[in-house]
């Protein structure tokens, strides 16, 4: 089996993964995937029992790589897949690649979903290629009976054939498997399944589950806890198939809106973190149940779960006190990857379930910054790409295969619609989109729930079961940058009271003007300061990005990521009219959904990519915003439509930006805009 | 430092270790032992602060090492070790190795207990020299403080820490330690000690413990769980010393007297195991509050356990199911040496704090076997060592450095008072000693808790306070070979009725005779039947020793090491005459009390010990003596005092036995000799 391959031995090419050799006429092509690297699943060590090494000949002329790949070219089914196929079933074309063997060259498809039956896949927002390579691997054994001449012990005999046929040397077991070897063992006539967890090469191997006879499916979570909402996968580690995906309120909510409220309530209770840690805990233990009862699966058979979360929800989470985060010099008390037994932290799997956690960047750049940053991969490329986590904290990455730069910057809820006078959570009634017209001054708008503009027939009529209830989140950018680009707002952001001559929209609130969205109950109104708060939000976001532009020293970036919810619901559009975000080709930003989940589910599904964000976190460089001479400069900078001193060229090219409008405001608030006179600012940009 | 040692350099050497080297002038003498291998302590890592790494420097012309050594070679006092002498104070001649740099040609002496103000040491059963090289290391670092241009968490910098000042790569944490870390390294000032475990090298050191500041000592257990007795030392893991040895009363005594009623109630009660283990765990944990107590400990300072027990205690102790034991093929759920937190087992000592288990070496050789023989080492000299450890079931151990065979032989509980008409726990009352006189017949015996001998005069008087209760386990032995010796008994063990005619000691007792060692109240006779189960136990353990000098394909053994309490007590000379061990020299015949707890304390004080034994419990051969054809006739053989077939030549030189003696026994019960004649058993013998 492993004679040296002969230059005139059969060509074979894997794919997807593109790995190709010579193996001699006979090799089953399950051995030469694992010679090559290949990763194929097996749970049954070649019984042709489990069914999961399936694989595909592609048929046909690959010029390119010089092979005519024909099923003629493997061997003709056995009588051990035979049987397979007469008891389990067969799809059309698949082969066990335990049992057939190589007869001629080939192009061998390995699917990525061996299951067969398999359920609907739902369709959730993760449709990447994961190549799959767990930190937990499921292999059966058929263990020797006890002989009184060579008395080693039932789990000594247990790891010796775990050796012998699976090659894992120096095993340990869980403690809770100790006592249960014996009983499992006999239950299975000799015959168990070993669940075995290696996650880093230095670690040693670990016999964490063990059942009798052939066990076939082992599942994994894949875990965002967010300030707001936490969010999980259900993922087959055998087959990579995503078996449910919900989320749930994070129930901390009760102890502060925001992290920094949560902060301040462990510093005011003596049994604050303990409550929230809780608390957290409990809902992740309840979403387990919730996707669990999705999927149909038993929640014991959840063997390995891999968390990320901002820093506080980090530390919560492990029963850290937060406190330091709050502070300078916003100390994290850990940063690195974690690994831990899930029972270690109430977390309610399997008893021999593993938990893992993606290292943190920094104080305000956590483990979720990480899971986005390992799903993007801002570091696996050329171009310059800038990645955004918009929350009340905006976690930053930008970078490219040479250098990345990460920060954070404090945006404050109002991005997520508090601060806002009319502001809502995402939710039926709530406007989503908003259009005005220059002319008129007249919007139009949806709301969530109702299919038609404001302004179709019938809307009143299909909105009266939601009500229109105020604005959510990327509503309130859409209202902002469209009263801007119709010049009901200055670039400053001051709203133009002599427009009410033209306009029952603009109404007058004492000193300062307000916008009227929609006259009724309840009336809905953006007020000036409702536009100071996104313009203190957008500015704080705009001159992070800005430092870390400045520390890469480019100009502009090729491509923009927003990760996380926000950023799926607004339009990139007026998110650069706003200057949210620097000018960029518009096809070139792109809403990713939750990328730290998808990042986490990565780091579930290839333990390969648990190395690959560790060794990038310890790369990055991190940039504390706080520390930085000129942020107050780029901030300031920053609280203009789309910006005081930066360009938009390529926004401009795409959208018909207004003429620029200075206007006095009433009120002299807090984050007034600096003034500085246009050669000012060209001198700046020059120099 | 490392430069490279030049032929004009110092010669260094070590003692007891008799390592050497040649090391620059101004080299640091730990530095040097480390460069060697030497293992000098030392928690504060150079600071001069632990007083740990104490060193003398041994005065004198070593004309074997071509050494000439002297206080002049060895640099003056500094300032730091100046400090520390006055602070905490150095015996005379001793110096701080980290501090004391190397000036000249020395030997260096590494005391074994570097404690100042040391405790009185209790004298153990252990005195011999062990070598330390513990699992666990106390590591004094300063942490760097928090910065926010470099994010690391404080875990990871008390990592780097631990990885640069003691180079301990790739560390875990206890995962109770990760909420704990900030606090204390603010504790600490960013000075903290933390508590390394690392047993074998393929594992990943982990951190198990972590105080602010200087953590100047740990301890460790070391626990033999006997089916009667457990026993404990309580050691410093920094410099060796035993603080308190300890024991109590297996409470699983009232599930059983012996093992195989143990397994029995186990098997009868659906509750029985989980009940058993709860109280050996239970007791071991009062144990360790009693040495805790003795020695003045905390047990949150225990960081290290080591357990050793006999097959069923042992299965018992995890929490696994001993039914498998009680039957063929006695099948260990598992043999290997197993490693836990100690909380995984309910071992309430530090929460970081470990347990290792020594392997077991076949079903009815356990982990108590394998302690003892780590302590007496067959395996490590040419002799021909039987190690017997002698209880309800025989643990026999037979080998030298070529080969080492290990049995065990059912000897029942007689030994130790049970199924004897007068027998007791060796407790104050019971009779340990007897003489009988050969011509008159007339005993004389000595009590516990009284010095005379009963035939001295005020013995009476003396004896009132105790009484005289019964006969202990030794007596036993002593009683029956005294009573073969003065002719009470034939070889084949049947009391001479005849007797009864010229001594008032022979008594009838239906068909049967028996011998009155004292009338009174109680009256204590030694009866047949007790003589029939004294050779029934006797003839087992000699069949046993028997066979693995047939599997060495010895006649005689070199050297016979007793271990157990049992053997501590009984006179090798009348253990000999009864046939209990082979004839052997009487002066290599020694009592090496509980040598299970002494390899125990060995695994404890050093990790070497832990793979010496693993390795050597691989290679020993496991003999079945239920397998073994010619154990039957062994046993029968084995049943005459004593042997009907081995001769006693060294015995014979030092003991006069009785002429030989048949006589018939009115009763045949079971387990009656074979009888054979003198022709018959010389022509086996020849044969």
């Amino acid at each position: 089996m492993n004679s040296p391959a002969n230059i005139t031995d059969p060509l074979v090419l894997f794919m997807p993964s593109g790995k190709r050799g010579r193996f001699p006429v006979g090799t089953p092509v399950l051995d030469a995937a694992r010679q090559l690297g290949v990763y194929v699943e097996s749970v049954c060590g070649g019984r042709a029992t489990c069914g999961r090494c399936q694989i595909e000949v592609q048929e046909g002329n690959f010029a390119k790589h010089k092979i005519v790949s024909s099923n003629e070219h493997i061997s003709a089914k056995g009588p051990k897949e035979e049987r397979y196929e007469r008891v389990r079933g067969l799809p059309e074309g698949r082969r066990l690649s335990c049992s057939a063997t190589i007869q001629g060259d080939l192009v061998i498809d390995v699917p990525q979903d061996t299951v067969i039956n398999a359920q609907v896949v739902r369709k959730a927002a993760v449709d990447r290629h994961i190549e799959r390579n767990p930190a937990i691997q499921l292999c059966y054994v058929e263990v020797d009976e006890p002989d009184m001449h060579k008395p080693l012990g039932d789990l000594d005999r247990l790891k010796a054939m775990l050796e012998k046929d699976w090659g894992w040397k120096d095993l340990l077991i869980a403690p809770h498997l100790i006592p249960q070897v014996q009983g499992i063992l006999r239950k299975g006539n000799w015959g168990v399944t070993a669940a075995i967890h290696r996650d880093t090469d230095s670690s040693r191997p670990f016999i964490i589950g063990l059942w009798p006879d052939l066990k076939n499916e082992a599942y994994g979570i894949a875990c965002d806890i967010g300030s707001t909402t936490i969010a999980m996968h259900l993922v087959s580690l055998l087959s990579g198939r995503i078996v449910a995906s919900s989320g749930t309120s994070n129930p901390q909510i009760r102890f502060g809106e925001d992290l920094m409220s949560r902060v301040s309530y462990v510093m005011m209770n003596p049994d604050g973190r303990e409550a929230m840690t809780k608390a957290v805990r409990e809902a992740v233990n309840t979403l387990i149940g919730k996707v669990c009862e999705e999927g149909g699966v038993d929640r014991h058979d959840i063997l390995d779960s891999v968390f990320v979360a901002n820093p506080i929800m980090h530390h919560l989470f492990l029963g850290i006190d937060p406190t330091e985060l709050g502070q300078a010099p916003f100390a994290l008390a850990v940063s690195g990857a974690l690994q831990y037994w899930a029972h270690d932290i109430d977390i309610e799997i399997n008893l021999g379930g593993r938990v893992y956690l993606l290292p943190c960047i920094a104080g305000h750049v956590g483990a979720d910054a990480a899971g986005a940053t390992l799903s993007e991969g801002p570091y696996r490329q050329d171009k310059m790409m800038l990645l955004v986590d918009v929350g009340t904290n905006a976690e930053i990455v930008l970078g490219n295969n040479k250098r990345v730069v990460a920060a954070s910057s404090p945006t404050g809820p109002a991005f997520e619609g508090a601060e806002i006078s009319s502001g809502q959570r995402a939710a039926p009634g709530a406007i989503e989109r908003v259009r005005i017209d220059p002319e008129t001054l007249e919007p139009k708008y949806r709301v969530i729930g109702v299919d038609k503009w404001s302004d179709e027939e019938g809307f009143e009529e299909d909105a009266k079961a939601t009500g229109v209830t105020g604005i959510c989140g990327s509503a309130i950018i859409e209202v902002v940058a469209e009263m801007y680009l119709s010049g009901v707002i200055s670039e400053d952001g001051v709203v133009d009271g002599s427009l009410a001559e033209r306009s029952t929209r603009i109404i007058q609130n004492g000193r300062t003007f307000s916008y009227l969205l929609r006259d009724g109950e309840p009336r809905i109104t953006v007020t000036q300061n409702d536009v100071r708060a996104i313009q203190l939000a957008k500015a704080a976001l705009y001159a992070g990005v800005k430092l870390l532009m400045e520390k890469q020293g480019v100009e502009t970036v090729d491509t923009i990521r927003f990760a996380g919810a926000f950023g799926s619901f607004i339009d990139p559009k007026y998110a650069m009219v706003l200057g949210l975000i620097p000018d960029c080709d518009l096809s070139e930003v792109k809403a990713v959904g939750n990328a730290a989940g998808t990042g986490a589910l990565m780091a579930l599904l290839n333990r390969g990519h648990r190395r690959e964000i560790e060794k990038e976190v310890g790369r990055i460089e991190k940039i504390e915003t706080a520390l930085e001479p000129n942020f107050q400069q780029l901030f300031i900078d920053a609280m203009a439509l789309p910006n005081k001193v930066d360009p938009f060229p390529k926004l401009a090219e795409q959208v018909k930006l207004p003429p620029r409008k200075v206007l006095a405001e009433e009120t002299t608030g807090d984050g007034a805009p600096r003034r500085r006179s246009r050669e000012e600012r060209a001198a700046r940009r020059r120099g």
